[in-house]
């Protein structure tokens, strides 16, 4: 009998916690899940006896003490700056420990302790990080046991919606933490491309964008993400001449955002004067000096911005709500915070909506004296509104790893991330059952290398 | 016999020394002058036996405590973050205190104790702030007591280049601290038009600019400042529609510092990847994507900014150093630390160079149901690169209030700013005869109203 601790019940648990109660049978388990408030797990979980939601809170040290006492292994899909908390005391402990977020200095200051004391604290398995290191280092060892040598690395994820619940202009919802997609690509992208380390400032970020074709789901635009460096030590591609980390959205979708961005809107930094009294209208008009031009605020914006006011720009603005006469009615709000109610009334999963994550990670490499190009394609449907695509691709492989590490089939110890074959294989391969897995192409690019 | 301290010898104290030595033995006033270093000043107080230059750290509590006890009045020309230091022990001593830097939230809390002391502690008594807001309210005076109302208010002050020595392309030597030259207008603008608030984001501030003209001296740019709104309070004028501060340039120079901001060459919150050995070239190259298409990097920056390659904003860039091919030499610097390298060695004060100081508010304001427009210029030249119209300007104020404060003149107490008549009355008048003034012109805008 094994005892499992999962603390954080929040919407990207959904499919964690099924993985969980299906496997625990066969696996002996025992499952405690806690969270500041459980009550919607309460109904779920009845016919499970071997399974029990509490409230738990992180910073109730007797709790925390005997929670994880019983345990064998701790998941944290808490947010990611409690993380620290519950690897001390699994530390403290002697206890293993998974989350899906990214390994913070803190986290990381505890590899060596972790390491001597035989324990494994896997970190950054879940999607983004998670599955893009098991799929980009399954690439990578692949290419470099055959005798390539990688030169470019591009790598784009993006959470979405799946096309038949796409119906609205910037075919675009929300899947995550609602600020999080707005203050996107907030500080500047840097990147390495053709040897050369290259930065956009975020007022130049979504007008650099490179379109890619992903599978048979069309289009899509990737923008960089902040960090792109760093990953060349993990990753072992310490010679490459470009990487490249981005995120994905459906064609058209950064024009636009890039339109609330050049009035400068998105800005976290400052609050408004009166955003509780002030409409939308008045909110975007506090954006255009008085001395542009036009009969009507959005003909001002549209010249504002040197757009026309017919443009699919101009209509996806006037869509989301930006020159609408309501109060906003936030109390000191930001110009972002704004714009996420904006958002969130509008870019909301309605019931039955599928989501679809999308990865594709684009090699260009040399192989006996030949330039060949691979790219591996992921695209992850959501079942509905709950069980997501996010849901999925964060939980599966926390859930496996969980598994495996029961099993003692993953004994890495101390601070680990999974770029590891014996970490990613296993996962990666039961990855397969659920529908996640990666196509992969390979292309020449008829170019001799002398 | 009077005992001035003196904190703080900088650059920007030239002028201050000169008139309180020349105001000493006439006034019956002792000096001593304190900073960390006071070489440079041992061989012109020789001639005036009641000064002293001594070294002077503001973190020795000792010499901070004997010094100011001597003293009837303290001026402190330190950087501001160090004035509170001063107050506290002024505070303590029951001493007058004079600076030229803003009313900080630490130095405003020791109003009510200052004044049950009967303290005077004059701050913004130098240029900006200090003359802005003495002449500013000379007019709002003026207009008020003749029963007209203010509506709009627009004031703009610039650091620059005196016409005789104005020999670069950008019109523009520097003649205060570099670092704020280069981050100049980070943040986001504040402020109101029409009654309506107006934010200008950082990436669209230096192509919102206005044209005025001053005087016999031509056309000036300005841009919006920071914060224009808090100005409404001490003002007295809180019902006006439009209110805006800024900074003045000339013609040419917004557009081509434009094209730093674009490309985020200003950026001073991240650290370069390799400052030491890059040259500029490769700095600048950074910012350009590699699929921008161009023969040369001109012409690249040009194709990437929308720029003809011809463009006088290119050759500003290019005279800066921008494509140079020297290394930038400089460990883990930012962005602007690059380009404040290139503006210190291209931008400096040469011998006999002469500063210009340029102010200018607009006001419009309706008097006796006819719209009137009053403009006040004032322009201010250096005498050579030593006794700047940046020093006296922000010097002359303070030294006359030293001199009404120990005569009793002044003698408002508590924490005050040059915004009362009685206090700015008396060093307007003085200042005139350091060629210190203003022009008035007053014109009608044709307009009545009903």
């Amino acid at each position: 009998m094994k005892h499992i601790l999962l603390l954080g019940a929040g919407r990207s648990a959904s499919v964690l916690i099924s993985y969980l109660l299906r496997n625990a049978a066969e696996q002996n388990w025992t499952l405690t899940i806690g969270d500041i408030s459980v009550d919607h797990l309460v109904a779920s979980l009845k016919p499970h006896p071997f399974a029990k939601a509490i409230a738990f809170d992180i910073f109730d040290e007797q709790q925390r003490f005997s929670e994880v006492a019983k345990a064998d292994l701790v998941i944290s899909l808490l947010p990611a700056m409690f993380h620290i908390h519950v690897a001390n005391e699994c530390l403290k402990q002697g206890k293993n420990m998974i989350t899906a977020s990214y390994v913070s200095p803190e986290i990381k200051a505890l590899h060596a302790e972790a390491e001597a004391k035989g324990l494994t604290f896997l970190m950054e398995c879940g999607l983004d990080p998670g599955i893009d290191h098991m799929s980009a280092m399954h690439v990578i060892h692949h290419i470099k046991e055959k005798g390539g040598f990688i030169t470019s690395f591009k790598s784009y994820t993006g959470g979405l919606i799946a096309p038949e619940s796409d119906n609205n202009p910037w075919n675009y919802k929300i899947t995550w933490n609602p600020r999080n997609v707005v203050v996107a690509g907030q500080g500047t992208a840097k990147y390495l491309e053709n040897g050369a380390y290259k930065y956009i400032p975020y007022h130049r970020l979504f007008a650099s964008t490179e379109t890619f074709n992903v599978l048979e789901y069309g289009e899509f635009e990737g923008y960089a993400n902040r960090d792109s460096i760093s990953y060349r030590e993990p990753y072992g591609l310490e010679k490459i001449d470009t990487i490249l980390r981005g995120t994905f959205r459906r064609k058209g979708y950064c024009e636009a955002w890039n339109a609330l961005v050049q009035l400068g809107l998105t800005d976290d930094t400052y609050k408004l004067e009166s955003s509780r009294t002030m409409t939308y209208a008045q909110f975007t008009e506090a954006y255009v000096p008085a001395s542009v031009e036009g009969a009507s605020l959005a003909e001002r914006v549209a010249a504002y911005l040197g757009l026309s006011p017919d443009s699919d720009i101009m209509y996806k603005l006037s869509w989301l709500g930006l020159f609408g006469e309501e109060a906003i009615g936030l109390e000191d709000a930001s110009p972002a915070q704004v714009i996420e109610k904006l958002l969130v009334n509008k870019w909301n999963l309605s019931p039955g909506d599928k989501d679809m994550i999308v990865m594709q990670h684009i090699f260009e490499y040399e192989f006996q004296g030949r330039k060949k190009r691979l790219t591996s394609s992921m695209v992850v449907l959501g079942e509905d509104e709950v069980h997501t695509a996010m849901a999925k691709t964060v939980g599966l492989p926390v859930g496996i790893a969980a598994k495996l590490i029961l099993q003692g089939v993953i004994n890495h110890k101390g601070v680990v991330i999974p770029t590891n074959a014996e970490v990613y294989g296993p996962i990666m391969h039961e990855l397969v059952e659920y529908g996640i897995h990666f196509v992969e192409e390979v292309t020449s690019l008829e170019v001799e290398v002398h």
